[in-house]
């Protein structure tokens, strides 16, 4: 049998969220590599997924540095991918599993340029935090004629203001430690009734905040936040099964 | 029990794309609801989830209007979400499938809008369309700093532009009918290079087309049809495990 690479995604955290397609191939694997958790702890994308492996399966858990320093970075991804390459060659079905989807705001990307045309491989895709968030807080996304744009907080001012005048849906990622300024960009531009908060959307932690005005400046929030923005719906009216914590 | 209505996202198109949860879900229904063909023809949505069907279920499907009539698609709209209220409310576990994903250019949010508060109800989120073409054609979407904006071709030809001057990654869904126009905007802006285009993905009649300059303005399309740019990548360069046609 011939050696194979698959990008899982695991969708947005919860186990049960991943494709079915995904659930199946995690049990046929012979080795998986997954991002390791921040300071020492468990991976997330590892803890989703490991109700599926098979008992054959060999794990890795790999550190990925978030460090400014490119070349560190870049010399990570080179070992790591040297190695997926290997395995793959030895004839081995290789896993690497990343959370939401694998193509869209993914670390899975930086070792798919060094792979791309030396390996077999396949990509399966997930379902991605937004979509999930906007589930679990019953408020939709765009819709027809309308669009969407998904930027990441740490864009310029600028930029957002852009995206939130432009489109009547706007996910932004990356609240973390940026809440203030976002809020404050909301509220300049009206759109505070049409915005929600969500941290660890599908997670036992999930937390939904739908008041952002009256939210405090060191609000402590998750690493995973995410606000919402759709011009067209009014946040406050809609009804949820999410835990609220306001 | 009491009752409640799902509204289930059921992924793209292949059957093993949709959540564990939604498959686990659809054995469990009293009743489904979904959108009926077009032309009289089995619904799409319908045959994806079939196998994950439980025997007990009563499947019904409706069929909603395109009408530009706008009251014709409001009176449908009422119908069905009163009926599926009144089904609700005598006890049954009430589902509505809807492709892709359930909050995201989705026809189910016509029925929420008329049960949000009346109902108890649940979202379950799916992978959208264009994860799944991002994965089948290995072509990545946003990473990191960069933005994705999802727009529809319907919309004026000035809006596709700025969101594809503003944005790494665009996704321009609804190209059915609107390609020539769209290939040459993508020329003006020297985006072909960067764009793909793919209707079907995932399903059997999947294709892929990556050299969009050389495509004739009469090419005949497929009705779901999407192009995918992504400014920091080549699309000629990517490997696929899809069926190419070009």
């Amino acid at each position: 049998m011939n050696g194979k690479l698959y990008a899982i995604g695991t969708g947005p955290g919860s186990s049960d969220l991943i494709t079915v397609r995904a659930a199946r191939l995690l049990g046929q694997l012979d080795l998986l590599y997954a991002p390791a958790g921040r300071r020492g702890g468990d991976s997330l994308a590892l803890s989703i997924v490991r109700e599926y492996l098979g008992e054959q399966v060999e794990v890795r858990e790999r550190h990925f540095p978030m460090s400014t320093h490119d070349d560190e970075k870049e010399q990570v991804w080179d070992e790591v991918a040297e190695e997926m390459a290997q395995e793959v060659a030895a004839g081995r079905q290789v896993g690497f599993v990343t959370l939401g989807d694998a193509m869209l705001f993914s670390t899975w990307v930086f070792l798919l340029k060094r792979l791309q045309g030396r390996v077999q491989l396949e990509v399966i895709p997930g379902v991605t935090s937004f979509a999930a968030i906007a589930a679990r807080a019953i408020f939709p996304l765009a819709m027809e004629q309308q669009s969407m744009a998904v930027v990441s907080c740490t864009a310029p001012e600028a930029e957002l203001e852009q995206a939130l005048r432009q489109h009547s849906c706007v996910v932004l990622m990356k609240v973390y430690g940026r809440f203030a300024k976002v809020r404050d960009l909301l509220d300049r531009l009206e759109l505070l009734p049409h915005a929600l908060l969500m941290a660890e959307a599908s997670l036992p932690n999930e937390q939904c905040f739908r008041s952002l005005g009256d939210l405090g400046n060191e609000v402590a929030l998750p690493y995973f936040s995410t606000i919402v923005v759709n011009r067209a719906w009014l946040s406050a009216t809609s009804n949820s099964t999410t835990k609220e914590v306001l």
